[in-house]
């Protein structure tokens, strides 16, 4: 039995050491980042036993994708594709703004079919992790999603979905039409608040969603997910779950890579959703998570074993030995 | 027809790459720097034209500086010297402070002289921009300072002056006294507020310079540029422009080299003059390209494009995708 | 009047800073390259005017990709497409082995078009630089190479061609059909000996082209080209013009990167050509800026000046001081 | 089933970047190392299931450990101990001299016991591969080769042992006692020369082993095992095996580093055998995988799978694109 | 006449250079560090005649402490050891929290004896100053001070103590018991809070030491030091001496890394002690050399000499050119 | 007493990571060297008793001079100036040539003065070691040569002189009159080739010096010295002493700089005779010292300490552990 199986388009990543335009930067680091795997990860380092699907081309970056997700205790389904793997390219403008540009069109990534996704390794899972990066790939991955959902509605799977909404690939409208749709086949949601209006401004909802974080929060809530995470950056996190309001304030640490964040919260709301935990505690380690994850560079390298969760706020000097 | 001519000395740029006394430092990055080539190349990315003089070694650090501005599209007249291109060593001796080292005397740079500087090239600009960091070089360079504003003036061309005091080159008094003599000739002047107090200090001016920015903006003002600029750090900046005082407020942007935060503030207040925008936009600009030029390491390379402006301020995760 | 003019698609590199499957190299340099603008960077550095024409994203690549080239001295024309700028990737399997992959399908480079090309460009030149990697990119790249080859023709420019055969790009038979449809119309043909096999092997030419380098070369010739140019590696280069054989030895040089060597035998031997050396000479130059191409890392930074050309051979300890 | 078993110390491995003294080498990659592990990862990439067994410390150097080897597809059974896992610290004194220290003394790798070896996983192999630095970690651990040993044999597994004598970790009389004791138990043996005559040299053996390394490897097997492979360096390597004698040419590389080499030469021999390959292949992808192996820095990283075996040996100017 | 004399263990150190895991770093930076060196340097900068014994390896990391000890004007007697140079490893889990690793069992440092302590060497200095570090090292490290304790003060030398409580060295209560014994032979205690707590948690004290630091600071004072420095991180420090309390404010720094932060400290104050400086310079001195000490990557090579401590506090945009 | 004095200008160096033209290079590491302090590190390191005498500025790089010099065991006398320490460019243009630029023009080194020699600092060694650099620096630096030499003879010290000829200081001719003003006063010359003839090339000797090695060093003998050593690079070295003339071959190694082998020969030459090792022991040791320098980056880093010496020529795999 696997705790949580989740798909979707994992690709190299290149990232520049230094912050400036791009053209300046002259020195990258090859690396690897996919919202789902990144979720993967963290939910494993929790302590979670958790499954991986994707193509991934027959080149290094396949390779790298393949070895670095099984060394980090996944179960990793990376089916070879005749298609090259995709890329991203990361930048800093500024050193507060991040530019993330997409290599990944007709990517073995975007080539996945409901056909790669094997009913069983589904309905095998307590929780199916999705994001809607996915239907914007193309419209087999589009497919697969569908086909994943349905799959596990039937078995009594939990659906989770991260919006993580990306305006490279499609345009609000698009995405608020296609997670309207959605929507209603989803346990778990997380969402910014922008992203939530994405659902909400695509037309009358169940009940209005008004301008405050929470009452976004209640109005997603009413279309179906019984839990619903709104992550509100500096001001934290709020959840609704069965008409309950729960809000937790954000860690104060030193951000050295915001990239990441979202996908260490629903790692951590996932793995504590699993393991049974209360809800506060549950937000309570969605936050942590979130939090290790911008506290270092890269998109997952940071994101916390459980053991590690107590070294979030400084203690003494902040040195161990 | 140019929008903006100038001429001083650019130099290569060793920078260190740890913070730290400069002997342990070991990694080093080359690039180049010069406070005109500078606003040079921030004019030329905020859309205007823009062309350099100077003169440089027969070497590879001249090639630098010449393949670079080329590259950044102001238009080089690099001149050949028999001397060797200067140089300037950058090193971080806190995280707070930066210490920069000159090997620049009898360097190619400072051997410019006034037959160096065609006339025509400068009549042919709408501003002629200086600094007075060429008149500490040498004695021709001072000449040809003198000789680039009596033709400017002669043809009716805006000069701006940035006084950009080096304590390394000539010493306060020696300086003073200088943009005593140059002030009543030039149009736009911008200056911090030591800077300025250089000029107020040296004896008694048309009005007195008091120890409010603004007294001391209007004291400046009164020995006859039309606009005068008062670069006050973290207060933002002031402008005092026939009469009338303005004020600017900085951008909150998390900095990681401050040199070249002056350039910047030049580049952008001299492009948005050459724009015709209004006083406000101007100043905002100028604002603007400051806050840029701090946002990453080297002394221009993160000056901002007009698309770039948008980017103050953080929007969301602050990562674009 | 430029002396040479060429066009092509120039892309992004990203280039490994170690030896070993690509997975593990983590670090890497971003630079550029294309075979045309190292070509074209190549003839400028031996003094002539050169113009190069393409496709680049409104993206920092884009913008690497032009600020270099004017940096270089080149007459770029980077026309804006709203595609992304192409990738290279370039690791070292091992020591003696090279692996580029390309990111270039559907890329901005690719998008070419016959409008994109002024004739008066074409004609204002003496040489039209192609080579055939080019037509393997898109259909309206290959329509831009034959409208190219009509103007130049028509306007008596002579026409150069390079096969860069790339195995990637498209299969061979392909490769040799519309070589040997093109053959007939270029002046100055450069081939490796498995290139110019690419020709005879694809049916009957004019006159056999035996196994010997001096035979194929020969074959070549009899297609049209009134130079051509057979590179042999360690064996050096023969060149068959106007019924003659030229044949010159390879430079004894430590080699850093093979990448780029072809570029820069071009690049030798057009500069010479167009400087009207002898044929000795000539070929003697393009062995040594092909030599000179793999002495450093990247495709075309090691490229000479004239005054660099002595330095191939040891003189004493090798060291100048 | 798994194909090969091994079991022994892996340790974190510092390496410095710059030839010269390891006190100016100033910067370090971390990575990892381990002759056992090291075979394992050349076996596994080759094709065959591979099972690695060891104690690592519960620090960062234990889980760089563990992932890397599950990444590489190694089935690891890292044990987690109280005690930190051990240190190498690989210099290169100068260009032809490598020197490695280690930091292992009552490391995590050095506790490992015979209780640790689940007979199970022994029995379910078709080789056990050991190396004779396990002997000279600790008791526990030669009585862990010992038991191992005595399983096998039980169980009709092959046993193969390479000697990989380090003189830092015993001296040359004790290892040679160790030697002649096993060598009888032993089904494959893997030696240089100078390793073989520590055998020879430490008693009078079953036949003599003369000077020349055919007569050696004939002595060696003599004492017991099937076969015998004697590592010749520049002169490649000879099998003895059954009374017949091959010999094998060295590959022609450009050597990085020299470390792994005889790693990398029975990993490319236990897959033949394990794949049930002829002698003469068997050799041939023994000697191909040696030479890989110092086609990069890393111990590890540059082993072979089949499909590079081909890249051996220049192809044209080495560049695949 | 030597000022102070020190002794103790100094490790090679190899720091990450980036946040995250220490799995995930990959590249570091050989130095070396150790808490009574980087004292000795410390005041060694600050203009006094310093000499440090202790013992290192016959290898390149003592060959690296030797010299860089020397290097710094240190009278180093660095014995040779057979054992090998201990280790340290330093990461940075997160950017707020650092991890120190020891490999330093047995190693040279630990096995230094009260032999090696020439009592001519201490009674020669006017302070002696030692470390809880070295006590916990091995029994001969715990004589060793305790010999030189008794030979400083029967010749009259001030016997100067930082706590510097190494949780991994021993528990707190065999620290505490420890400190107990000692402190009565201790004319200048530095202790964090934490630390001070070891000694007035171990039992009833002359006076209580209550929870406010300055009660804390009397209570230890009451065990016999003359001088009492409490370092309060964020909040400064304070002074008990002769029943006088002086506080100082901390400096406003950006903080680089954490360590060395109390060996700055102690090595301002003792500097100044030694100079005769008044109690208030003194302070404020140990708190600049601790801000210093923070102020870049290594435990103390940002230490100050006099003339850096102006540097302190950010004067105009902290450039100086 | 001191075995061996010497003096001249030692500077920082900045040395490009790769191979290329040095505007490409991007990243350097700062070192620093100069010819006296190279052979006073080196005879150092080969046991005897060195001091160095130089003026340094009072800047960061003077002080790196002075902590490094001291840390390699030299008795440092580096007096502070006010000018600023000159700098050497190293940058390698090809993998076969490196070309090094100064910047020493008016530097703290040129402007050591007869003054700052300390008669007694020269007549207490056995040799005083001066170079040909020294004297194209300045008058005052010509004069303290000749001032030295004036005192060492007085005192019976030997005189050493490596030619160490650098075309960018000043001409073969100027350096021709210099060297035979001065040659016989000098009883060891080291020399390669083409410096021996600017000796005999400057006019009659007392015999000619023929086209073959061994009659230049005959020639150059004839002239005063007792020992004359002739560099022969690929061909090793000759020396003539008391009329009898040696032969040494020279060491395979793979080269990584050049820089600093003339040097590394002067070193270990120096230290064997100071020793009283037989002439062909020393001349051996030369080479051999010689080779060391070239085997890592840096002029004087890899220079061998005696037990380094068994290390040239490749011991089975070139591995120790």
């Amino acid at each position: 039995m696997t705790d949580l199986v989740t798909f979707g388009e994992t690709m190299a990543l290149f990232a520049a050491r230094r912050t400036g335009p791009l053209r300046f930067a002259r020195d990258f680091d090859l690396g690897l980042g996919g919202a789902e795997s990144n979720v993967a990860i963290g939910v494993a380092r929790l302590g979670h036993a958790v499954r991986w699907i994707g193509r991934v081309g027959a080149d290094e970056f396949g390779d790298l994708i393949r070895s670095t997700l099984a060394g980090e205790g996944v179960d990793v389904r990376a089916l070879p594709d005749e298609a090259a793997t995709g890329l991203m390219i990361k930048g800093r403008r500024t050193a507060d703004h991040i530019d993330v540009t997409y290599y990944r069109q007709g990517s073995a990534g975007s080539r996945l079919t409901p056909a790669d996704l094997d009913p069983e390794l589904i309905r095998d899972a307590r929780v199916l992790h999705l994001t809607a990066i996915t239907p914007a790939l193309s419209a087999s991955c589009r497919e697969s999603v569908r086909h994943a959902v349905t799959v596990a509605r039937a078995a009594g799977v939990t659906v989770s979905l991260d919006i993580n909404y990306r305006r490279a690939l499609w345009p609000p409208d698009e995405a608020g039409a296609w997670l309207r749709e959605m929507i209603g086949q989803v346990d778990v949601l997380f969402a910014t608040e922008a992203e939530g209006r994405l659902i909400t401004a695509a037309g009358p909802g169940p009940v209005g969603g008004g301008t405050e974080p929470a009452e976004l929060a209640r109005a997603l809530g009413a279309f179906g997910p019984r839990h619903v995470l709104v992550k509100l950056g500096s001001q934290g996190a709020i959840e609704w779950s069965g008409g309950r309001l729960l809000r937790a304030e954000p860690y104060q640490v030193t951000e050295v890579d915001p990239v990441g964040a979202g996908d260490g919260f629903a790692a951590g709301w996932l793995a504590d959703w699993l393991a049974g935990a209360t809800p506060e505690r549950r937000l309570e380690t969605a936050c942590a998570a979130g939090a290790f994850a911008v506290t270092s560079q890269g998109d997952w390298e940071s994101l916390p074993r459980r053991d590690d969760l107590r070294l979030l706020g400084r203690d003494g000097d902040g040195v161990s030995r």
